[in-house]
């Protein structure tokens, strides 16, 4: 805990930066979306940042270092608080350093298919810039829509990756990030594949990301399929058979019968209470996959263009997003 | 065999047709490059065609199944005979039937990435086809350049795949065969994905195909590497590590010292007499390619766009090519 004289100073120091002191967006921003959890609610609820400082760019993230290791001030980065166990809360208090205004594309090499981005971007904004030129992120959650890059990299994923890309720790799904070190002369380190190895996934404890650098996947017309099926076994024969197969397939979860009866409706679909996959496949697997389906008893329900992305998404019923759904009926 | 008097009518039937009859192209028609193995020269030294039929469409190629079927003549599709094994050899005499003249492209798909191309499509001229439209192929043989798409499926592939696609027999990777039946009647049938397993890699021996069906991949600006390994147990780990990473890599090959130093030489490269892997990779693989590899003690060497394609090409070192190789030097 800092002292109240340490603080002050720190506030002063930071005067020129965008602050926020209090009110209900210091007690928001010293958050993420740790309330599933009973035990983690009870350990978190009473945690909160003296101050968040909104960093605009690179030199005011540099300021705040210097100012929180010289005062000795706790500094927690945080992203979007998409996460789920409390990564971005202030356990000591002190400054919660939030990057969601630093959304720069630093840079895009539309031929190698590699982005150089800041952390605040949005992991849905970034596609859209990308979509258009042929490209787009590997990796995304059930957050997609608000997740930021930043915080995706840090800790906000807890490892959900891609059938083709892997997990987000597979070498080659983070090329490089640039670190400002927590330090009395804070550093701007560049780092590589290698180096940055260490800092992905350790939720801005070692270094706090100011640029992110993701190989990108060609752009693809991706659709949004569920698949009905007659029961459990077939439906988890079926999802081992389609991942096996030399098929381009994003992503594929599986919801039992009692949860898809529970799920909010996608446009059309009258969500079946069966055994269901939840898949997101390119055009080409789906005349494979249907055909995989149909010999295993079960069928296609629901198809839709996941691009643009309106509405309820598919991916928005799949991992935690199974649970926020249930928890917005059933608090 | 056939009968004399059998073949005699047969002749008079086709006489409409592009037939060869004699000479030194009845005698190439008739083979492969079977020529790599001495067992195999033995075998099919004398095998000859009495008469190869150069169909030019799938009417034609029903006549000539029909003619057959009356004749009691043997019909032996062939492709490109790029093949090693003697697949269009035709063992007993009768027609050899020729689609090399077959190269429409019936249908492409561009927002699917899904291709139908008649059987005598040479690979690489259908990815200078796909390639503006940002497609290409998902495997390609070491022949690539010479392999037609039907002789590929049918049977000049022994199942060479790529890292992303796996191999040929994949369910995924063919999704289509339009294929002319052996019988009185010949039926012109239009097999799915599941129906034409059974005519994957049969030789054509269960039906002449005059249409295929294929997945597309997104178009990379692939670049064709050579990793000089400090020695081979080095090599073969790097390998193994790269194929387990979250990279983009297409074909990897290992080539031991002696055979590398045997290659004929890659523009400006001096062919190193070290264990090599020779790799097809994506530019956004490149870094942690050359990082990992610096880990190992190995280094890259050589490095080139694969598109377009000049000069001797890195896959033309890879796979069979590197027996043929080998003979061009030493027969």
């Amino acid at each position: 805990m800092s002292s109240a004289a340490s603080l002050a100073l720190l506030l002063q120091e930071l005067d020129h930066l965008d602050l926020v002191t209090a009110g209900p967006q210091l007690q928001q921003l010293s958050q993420d979306q740790f309330g599933f959890s009973p035990l983690l609610s009870a350990l978190f609820h009473d945690c909160r940042a003296d101050v968040v400082v909104r960093a605009r760019c690179r030199e005011e993230v540099v300021s705040v270092a210097a100012a929180c290791h010289r005062h000795g001030v706790p500094l927690t980065p945080r992203g979007s608080g998409t996460g789920n166990y409390g990564q971005c809360v202030p356990l000591q208090g002190g400054v919660v350093l939030d990057t969601s205004a630093m959304t720069a594309v630093r840079h895009l090499d539309p031929v190698a298919g590699v982005l150089t981005a800041e952390p605040g971007c949005r992991l849905l904004e970034l596609d859209r810039q990308l979509q258009p030129q042929g490209w787009a992120l590997r990796l995304a959650p059930s957050t997609w829509r608000t997740a930021s890059l930043g915080g995706f990299i840090a800790g906000g994923s807890s490892g959900v990756g891609s059938l083709r890309w892997g997990l987000l720790r597979d070498p080659g799904n983070l090329l490089g990030l640039e670190v400002v070190t927590m330090e009395a002369q804070p550093q701007v380190l560049q780092l590589g594949p290698e180096a940055c190895r260490g800092l992905n996934h350790a939720y801005g404890t070692n270094g706090v990301f100011t640029a992110v650098t993701v190989p990108l996947a060609p752009w693809q017309n991706w659709q949004e399929l569920v698949i009905s099926c007659p029961n459990q076994a077939t439906a988890l024969a079926l999802g081992e058979q389609l991942t096996a197969s030399a098929l381009e397939i994003d992503g594929l979860a599986y919801l039992d019968a009692e949860l898809m009866g529970r799920m909010p409706p996608l446009p059309g679909l009258e969500m079946p209470s069966a055994p269901c996959l939840l898949l997101i496949a390119a055009p080409a697997a789906l005349a494979v996959i249907g055909e995989l389906a149909a010999a295993s008893g079960a069928h296609c329900c629901f198809q839709r263009d996941q691009w643009p992305p309106s509405g309820l998404l598919l991916r928005e019923l799949c991992w935690n997003h199974t649970t926020l759904q249930l928890r917005l009926q059933d608090p």
